[in-house]
């Protein structure tokens, strides 16, 4: 075969069709007030770069071997963390590997995935890639848990992000529990930002063989560059994910930083609380002005920018988005949807960003 | 839902029914000779510890910081080693992941995947995950490239390990171009070992658009503790792959780990060098012993070993490894197919590791 205009035919055809996942924009060049990723605005703990230093030793001579397939000393110290036991955990090269292995294990073009909208936009990606189907439910405007139609949706598996992306709402054990009880196909909660929350999923692992629960150390744990995340499931569930798992999906590297970030739990309570601090006091600030925003219990604040006018809505929120880009100033927008498209999504950084952000809506709002 | 019972039939059919891929064995404590998993018996360049300790700095503060989703200053690196464009790159967590969005893209029920018997036992399990179709094509013991069953075999992508696992055994450029002319599929050719050997199908690329040539950084590079790995394609090729890959697939220090591997090139022109004179010395011995041996072009070495009483088969392979393993000489054995159960699989370690594994074949020999 000579001919490169053949080679879309030899793909498969939803792959064909596919568009890629847009990440949020990664700025090489120094001077940007990074708000977009929801990444921690402070360092992990130096226990992290201690042990990395460690196992690279002088010469990096470890590095040729390859890495413990299973990351047991990881699963164990995960366990061992959430009162759980080895056979509990899978670990992932990042938590959006486990969000794929799990749509590979339960999804496919018969057995739709299910998922709010909106929530994380990673889900349809990767069902479309999975050439899935999709049983997608919407939230209105009040981000009520939809017990009855999650329970009711047929999904195979349905993926719930509480914490809600973009919005950081967060659903309680209980309502989660009532889906549980009358749910027939799996339920993912995926935690990427429970570590900043006043509750979890994780105490009905112990009832619920159809809970999965899914974290990440990018978010609370500052090491979104190593790329860690798990899953805490019934060991029936971990093992079809190791059985779909590649065999050496996280590196020596990430395992030994992901071993001493969660010793360190004192360090991050010191930084969870702080970003807890800064998220609540900006979220007052937007309220006194007026500018409705969803009660966060993420690292990020859902907040409906208002112009001088006092009017809202997408072409104001893309205008103040706009406007802090052609500053430095990085927030995500989601237009596509009409609950999202009126907000912006602004990451909690160190108060002296927060204080950036502030001063340049404050310029938006003289100019808009 | 309450009964874990239950949780087997949420699965898919052809998950449940999965075997896990069974990687060679990572002893954890100390004292083995590790023979079993090709990796590099020396360290990587020193220009990959200094430039992990660098990323890291002082606190580790760089860590909390997404990766590059693209991995685009190694992609650029990579395309200048092999006198390429940015757009023929794709980096992979280690070559399985690449291998895995092959089969992703290109493999499903009715577009069968084509590999040979025997080589890299992953592509079977890949495809079995993908519940794709197999086209299985079968060595003889010449091991010569059964380039009319390949052209033939109707399979949307036809994997080719060159040098072939667990052989050793290379195919030359020409046997390959042979192959592309005349097959109608993409043609992977899975280059792992191909820095040991002395040619390659990257000048191929130029003139055939269905060639991915697929490489990992895990053998010659001595990083298999890193995960990096990368397929060299027409830019539609690569552009298909990066739609079904992980956005953050790749960690920050894998990037820059793998980015001063390759800046170091005379470093490795060395310890290549090393390997090859090790292996060539060993093959030689295990020749003049009357031991059939085929001629390998990778860091491992694929021999028939024959007992006190001058016998060859599976049950004497079979002896030969245990007798290495209670001994802690670690080597691979591959009884499952009629052209490796003969053999073992030896990895080229250090002089030293070598004459540890000789001796203890000498005392086989005289216990057998």
């Amino acid at each position: 075969m000579n001919r490169a205009d053949d080679l879309p035919s030899l793909a498969l055809p939803h792959v064909a069709r596919l568009h890629a996942y847009t990440p949020g924009l990664q700025p090489t060049e120094p001077g940007w007030t990074k708000l977009n990723t929801n990444e921690c605005p402070y360092p992990p703990s130096p226990r992290v770069a201690e042990a990395i230093r460690r196992e690279v030793g002088e010469g990096g001579g470890t590095l040729r071997l390859y890495p413990n397939p299973k990351s047991s000393p990881l699963r164990s110290v995960v366990a061992q963390l959430h009162g759980l036991r080895e056979e509990n955990v899978c670990i992932g090269n990042g938590s959006d590997d486990i969000l794929n292995l799990l749509v590979r294990c339960f999804c496919t073009t018969e057995a739709a995935a299910g998922y709010t909208l909106p929530s994380y936009s990673l889900y349809p990606v990767l069902v479309a890639i999975q050439d899935g189907g999709s049983t997608v439910i919407e939230f209105d405007r009040t981000l009520r848990l939809p017990v009855d139609r999650i329970a009711a949706s047929g999904a195979r598996a349905f993926f719930l992000t509480s914490p809600n992306a973009p919005t950081g709402v967060a659903f309680s054990p209980a309502e989660i529990a009532q889906v549980l009880e009358r749910y027939r196909g799996l339920l993912i909660v995926d935690e990427a930002y429970a570590p900043f929350a006043r509750e979890n999923a994780i105490p009905l692992l112990a009832k619920h063989p159809n809970l999965v629960v899914v974290r990440t150390l990018s978010k609370a744990h500052a090491l979104a560059g190593m790329r860690v995340g798990y899953a805490l499931a019934h060991p029936t569930v971990i093992d079809l994910l190791d059985r779909v798992r590649d065999s050496y999906n996280v590196n020596r590297l990430s395992q030994v930083a992901a071993v001493a970030a969660l010793g360190d739990t004192d360090y991050y309570a010191g930084i969870i609380a702080r970003v807890c601090a800064t998220r609540d006091r900006c979220i007052a600030a937007f309220a006194a002005q007026g500018w409705f925003t969803y009660p966060s219990q993420a690292n990020f604040i859902f907040t409906e920018p208002r112009n001088a006018r006092g009017e809202a809505g997408p072409a104001v929120a893309k205008s103040a988005y706009d406007f802090l880009y052609a500053r430095k100033v990085l927030v995500r927008y989601f237009p596509s949807h009409a609950l999202t498209a009126s907000f912006l999504r602004i990451s909690v950084g160190t108060d002296d960003e927060m204080l950036v952000l502030q001063r340049t809506l404050e310029a938006w709002l003289k100019h808009a």
